[in-house]
């Protein structure tokens, strides 16, 4: 019954508060060696605590790196669904610790949030759902689900080892579906279903022309320039609509339907002059900002350099150019093919008189969707609506997670991403907050959609 | 008469070669104060120098930085023409200095060549108009011609003083023609007039789009991406034809007549394999490379950059983009004019949502260039030919020398370019060198232009 584990949740707010307190005291931060120890203890914590609980089975687990935090819950009964709970322990650096207004590992309640390095990303979600469950034992003796908890301690250094532990133990994380809480909402108090994520590859260009920088007077006229031929190139793969021109770019995209604009419609947009300082948005002809960055796929040149960069001139043909190009796909796009097309298109548009080289980017990712009207789905926007007396919007995002697509691409489960972080959160940054309000109703929305689901 | 000018020049060959060694031991390196006591050393030197060969006055003159030497003969009678002589007595420093095969500034004779920093630039070439000097006085007493030496310490750092000296002291340095050797031959033992230059404009273009690097998932597709823009901008600017495609680019530009593509046409061309690495040469559609590089104008992007350039791949969208941008003048081109159209265009092509300022870069200079069959010219190449026994070629080069424009601009008189460095001199780099034979039949082509001229 959710009533009594809500009722648990309300009256224990302050010990569960103090608990969070405790987990977030702990500076687990992955980058740095010098907090190996302070990782080995946030992974204890979180062991101990999952016992405590009264889980099965609570251990670490090696991966090669830092220990991954391994529980399993089978007492639901063979009816109940199983999940598979995915988050993170470790913590970004605190650097610039200057700017923090309070200690980033002595947590502090200031206005309604809850100021800490990991309260947001990810500790603070993280513990939501071992509170839940804590408020499931402690007043009904079981929980609704089955649960399997993946919890490592390396996310925040790119998940160096989480892609083989998935691979090489399929059994033991295999469950009906997953749920990740570590995502936000689109604005605070509005809950928000994120059903995709963008895939992503990428390109680099170099462009070889003479094999030393020459003098322009001496031999202007007579050897191509690579950075012309360079912009030459990326020209020809983009237009002035912000339409990508490679030959198959768009094939196998698949069309938004209207239901989807539909959806897109009703998210409140950013306003992108004052969190980008631009003007004038410019997105692919025939579609908005919104639907653009959040459903169609995406071209950038995210550096390109040759040639003299001091201060004044300095009158050379330049030896070289390179440039970086990294897309964003949607479903349907294979990032292998992708870059295939890219580079098919480089070679093909590369001028006389220089030579081209495209290097592929090793790391790539499909994009990522649920369908918005999946049964899981809708359990979760009925849950979020009820706990936050707020209509639910439904988006997509222009980013990757990782682990999503890993998941995707091992068990080929879905994955449902309830998030409860706020954009004003400062992830990554200094004063790192949680709105203690997202705190009660995102663990009022858990409780909702164990219900739904078991 | 000529004859006892040369056979003085070659019967004491042994001791001019002495006077040159000892200029150039003096280390009149302008760009370092360290050695401001050895630029004065050198313009002592040459002070005194020209006062013993007999100049009625002979003098160093403030510029403001290093001293300039002037000295003025006017004893070669009414009907004789009055000549300016320009060269500069200061030289590029010696680094790195371990890749010297002997010291630079203990002239080493090797293989028929003379080792030292500024043996060909510019201090050997001055050195031969100075011998030729006291050749005619010590047989003839007189100068077939009147002179006035104008040789600056400042031109290996830009020549800063010398426009303003140039144009404050007009009557000085005013003469019926300019004599210039600070320049080269297409291959040793080639005679080259060298009958024009280029002039040359810039411009700067700096694109911002939003106001930090942004995310390029969150925002791809809502932004535009500057270096896309600047790519977009450059594209079309210059064609893959090398056909400058900016409006009024090429309005003024002197058609190239038939005869100057003849002489173009008698020039050995460069192996561009050999000296720049590139497999084919790429010139504007109608023209050979030697064509465009002598005589066509250019467009070259010198240097861009923007966004990320380190190892792998970071998913922004930058905030900027720059592009650094020289044109090559021809004769017609107003480097003001060009800068304008250049602007103009790219304001015009500037897509939107991005800031796209133009800055024009201050340094700029007309082209130059005299009518090949302008007697002056040809009398200097039946000069050369009589020296070298070989038939004069005359060429056009792609690069610029600021004094030639400026005394063109402020005089507005003939400039004959008497050149007698080699290819292989390698100016401003380690191991300078000058070719004996080039010292000899130089100074004989000298004496054979003054009877020419006189």
């Amino acid at each position: 019954m959710s009533k009594q584990a809500l009722q648990y949740l309300s009256e224990n707010r302050e010990h569960l508060l103090d608990r969070l307190h405790t987990f977030l005291s702990i500076p687990s931060v992955s980058t740095d060696s010098v907090h190996k120890k302070d990782i080995k203890a946030a992974a204890d914590y979180l062991e101990s605590y999952l016992n405590e609980i009264g889980f099965d089975r609570s251990e670490q687990q090696d991966t090669g790196g830092h220990p991954l935090v391994y529980a399993e819950y089978n007492q639901a009964g063979p009816d109940a669904p199983t999940v598979l709970f995915y988050g993170h322990y470790d913590v970004q650096p605190v650097d610039p610790i200057e700017q923090w207004k309070s200690d980033p590992f002595k947590p502090e309640n200031r206005n309604g949030r809850l100021y800490a390095r990991g309260s947001s990303d990810d500790k603070g979600q993280v513990f939501m759902h071992l509170a839940v469950f804590e408020a499931y034992m402690k007043t009904e003796g079981k929980l609704p689900i089955n649960v399997k908890v993946c919890i490592e301690g390396e996310e925040e250094i790119g998940s160096e080892n989480l892609y083989k532990v998935l691979h090489d133990k399929k059994e033991q994380f295999d469950a009906d579906f997953a749920v990740i809480s570590d995502s936000g909402m689109v604005a605070e108090n509005q809950p928000t279903i994120l059903y995709g994520l963008k895939g992503f590859t990428g390109i680099e260009i170099n462009v070889t022309g003479p094999d030393h920088d020459l003098h322009s007077g001496m031999y202007g006229g007579a050897v191509r320039n690579p950075i012309m031929a360079l912009n030459h190139i990326l020209a020809s793969m983009k237009n002035e609509d912000e339409v990508v021109t490679v030959q198959g770019f768009y094939d196998s995209v698949e069309p938004l339907s209207e239901n989807e604009r539909e959806l897109i419609k009703n998210v409140q947009g950013e306003n992108y002059e004052e969190s980008t300082g631009v003007r004038q948005t410019v997105s692919e002809k025939g579609y908005s900002a919104k639907e653009h960055t959040m459903a169609r796929p995406t071209f950038e040149i995210n550096g390109m350099y040759g040639g003299y960069q001091g201060e004044g001139t300095k009158t050379i043909i330049p030896s070289t150019a390179t440039a970086k190009i990294t897309c964003r796909l949607v479903p349907g796009q294979e990032p292998q093919h992708i870059q295939e097309l890219l580079e098919d298109h480089v070679y093909q548009a590369a001028p006389s008189g220089v030579t081209v080289d495209v290097k592929k980017e090793k790391l790539s990712a499909k994009a990522y969707k649920v369908e918005p009207n999946h049964s899981l789905i809708k359990k979760a926007a009925e849950s979020y609506t009820k706990a936050f007396g707020k209509e639910t919007v439904y988006v997509r995002m222009g980013g990757s997670i990782p682990v999503v697509e890993w998941i995707e691409d091992i068990y080929n489960m879905p994955i449902i991403l309830l998030g409860f972080g706020t954009p004003d959160d400062r992830l990554h940054s200094p004063n790192e907050s949680f709105p203690l309000d997202s705190f009660d109703k995102g663990m009022e929305t858990l409780v909702h959609y164990w219900e739904n689901v078991k």
